[in-house]
C-alpha cells in the first residue's frame, strides 16, 4: 500500500518598497525558496495582506510569478473578495494561468448573512467564471472574516458543484470543526486542510489534505518533511518540534513577526515592511522576536540573500 | 439670532438590474427625487452595498451623477476600501469631482488593529490624495465593520489634518459615544452625524451636525424637514413620527426592506434586487412589510415612476 502524503502550502507574505508598492522580484524570490523547500504557494491569503492589495496588484503579482517559471500546479492564489465582479476577475485571472485552485474568502463587510446569501455568491462566482478548471478552496476564518462557512453551506455547494469545490482551509482553530468537514466530505476527495500545522499531524491522521499555515512561510521545510513522513516513526516528534516553533511565533503578532523573521534571516531589512492597518513590530518586540529564535536555534536556511 | 439647520444625508440604495450590474439611470432618478426631498446624497455607503460594488463600478456610478447635473456639493461618497491603492484612487476620483467629502470607512478585514495602523491608514489616504480640497468624514460602524474609530484616533487624526478631517459619522448606536464626539470635537466645527434619524433631535440639540440614515432612502422628506425645523415647537413630534416610522422598517433586513419599498412604490419591481451576499425579502417578508407600512400609512410620494 503506497503511503499518502500530506500537502503543506504557504500563504507567503507579499514583500513592500519603501513606497509601501510590492516588490515583485523579491516576492518571485520568496516564492522559489518555498519551493524549494516544497511548500506550495497559496500566495494572497490573509498573512499575505491580500484584502491590503489591490485588484491590479495581485493579478501583477501573480503573473509575475508564472513569468518566472512557477508551476501552476503549485499555485493556489487567494481571489476572494466582497464586491462579485472582483471576484470573478481575480478568479478567472487566476485560472487561466492553470492554478492548482483559489483559496476563496466569502464577501467580508456584512455581518451576519445567511447560508442562502453566501451560496449565491460561491454560484455567481463559478456560473460566471464559466471554466471547468475551476477548483474552489472554501476559505474558513471566522475569527478574522467574521463570516462563518457553515458546514451545511459547504454541503449545498459540493452538491451542486462537486467538480469545482474541491476542498477547504479551516482556519477556525476548532478541531472539532476541522474533523467534522473531513469525517462527512473527504471521502469524497474534499481536501481538508488545516489552518496551522498544529494540526497537522491530527488532521492527516483523521483523513485531511494537510495545512496552510502562516508559520510555512519560516519553518516551511520541517513542515513539509512531516507533512511526508506522517506515517513514520518519528511522527510525534516531529509534530512536537513544529508545534514548538510556532509558539515562538505565537507570541507576537503573526504578519509583523513572520516578515521581521524574513528580514533578519535574509539580511534584507526591506521585508520587515507591513501595510497599514497593520504595524511592524516595535524595537523591543523585535529583540523579543530574535532573542526567543535564537535561543530555540531557529533559522531560514538557503534565505540568506543580503 | 440666526437657527442652524440639521443637515441629512441618504446612504443611496443601489439599484442592479437582472444581470445583478448597477442600473446607472435608476441610481440618477433615485438620486434627484432624494434631492428634491432635501437629502444630501451619501452615495456608497453600507446600505449602498458599496462594498459588493466594484472600484470602477463605484467610479462610473458618481461619473453618470455628476453628468446628470447633481451640485458636487449635496455628494458624500463612501471611498473607504481595505486596501490603501483603491481607497486612495476613489477618494482621488470624488475629490476630482468636487465632492462635499468623502466617508471613509476603515480597512475592516484584520480586526483587534492599532490605533497607530489606523492612523497611518487615514494620514497616507491623505498624504497621497495630496489635494487641500478632501474633506474626511469618519465612519464609525462597529456592528459591521468590526473595527471601531477610537475618540483617540480622532483626536489625532484631527491634530493632524484639521482641514482634511472634518467630521464623523457615528453608527455605533451607541449615543454616550456620539455625545462624547460633539463634546469634545464639535466645537472646532467637527462634524458629527448621528447614523440614524432615531438620534436626530438629540443630535441637533446637543450640537451635532445631522443624521446620515438608512432611513432617508424611504423617509427623506420628514427627516429633512426636523432637520430644519429641530428648534421648532413640534420638534420632539416630528422626531417621534420619524422614530415610529423607522421601526416599521428595522422589523426586517435594513437593505432589502428599503429596496422592497422602492421597488412597491415606484412599480419598478427590479428594485427588489440584491448583490449576495444579501437576500430580497421573501415573500412572507413582503406581505408584512407592505401590511405593515399600509397600515401606517406610509408612501414614498413622488416616487411613482413605474
Amino acid at each position: 500500500m503506497i503511503q499518502a502524503t500530506g500537502r503543506v502550502w504557504s500563504p507567503v507574505v507579499t514583500p513592500f518598497n519603501e513606497a509601501l508598492a510590492p516588490d515583485a522580484q523579491r516576492f518571485v524570490a520568496q516564492c522559489h525558496w518555498l519551493l524549494e523547500n516544497d511548500v506550495g504557494l497559496a500566495v494572497f491569503g490573509t498573512n499575505s495582506e491580500a484584502n491590503s492589495l489591490s485588484l491590479e496588484e495581485k493579478m501583477q503579482l501573480l503573473d509575475a510569478l508564472v513569468d518566472s517559471g512557477v508551476p501552476a500546479a503549485r499555485l493556489m492564489p487567494g481571489t476572494g473578495a466582497c464586491a462579485l465582479p472582483e471576484a470573478v476577475a481575480l478568479t478567472r485571472h487566476a485560472v487561466a494561468k492553470g492554478v492548482e485552485g483559489v483559496l476563496m474568502l466569502p464577501p467580508f463587510y456584512y455581518k451576519g448573512v445567511s447560508d442562502e446569501g453566501l451560496y449565491r455568491y460561491f454560484s455567481e462566482v463559478i456560473e460566471r467564471v464559466g471554466d471547468a478548471r475551476l477548483r474552489i478552496y472554501l476559505y474558513h476564518i471566522p475569527p478574522v472574516s467574521q463570516v462563518p462557512l457553515s458546514l451545511a453551506l459547504i454541503e449545498r455547494l459540493l452538491k451542486t458543484y462537486p467538480k469545482n469545490v474541491v476542498g477547504v482551509k479551516d482556519s477556525s482553530g476548532d478541531w472539532s470543526n476541522t474533523q467534522a468537514m473531513i469525517d462527512n466530505y473527504a471521502a469524497d476527495g474534499f481536501q481538508v486542510y488545516a489552518g496551522s500545522e498544529h494540526f497537522l499531524l491530527q488532521t492527516l491522521r483523521a483523513g485531511g489534505a494537510g495545512c496552510i499555515s502562516a508559520t510555512a512561510n519560516v519553518n516551511p521545510g520541517p513542515i513539509a518533511a512531516l507533512a511526508k513522513a506522517w506515517q513514520g516513526d518519528d511522527a510525534d516528534a516531529r509534530q512536537a518540534a513544529l508545534t514548538a516553533t510556532r509558539k515562538l511565533f505565537e507570541r507576537f503578532p503573526m504578519i509583523p513577526a513572520l516578515k521581521a523573521a524574513a528580514a533578519r534571516y535574509s539580511g534584507l531589512e526591506d521585508w520587515s515592511r507591513v501595510r497599514p492597518p497593520l504595524v511592524e513590530l516595535n524595537e523591543q518586540q523585535r529583540q523579543d522576536l530574535f532573542a526567543t529564535l535564537d535561543e530555540a536555534g531557529f533559522d531560514m536556511p538557503g534565505l540568506k540573500r543580503g
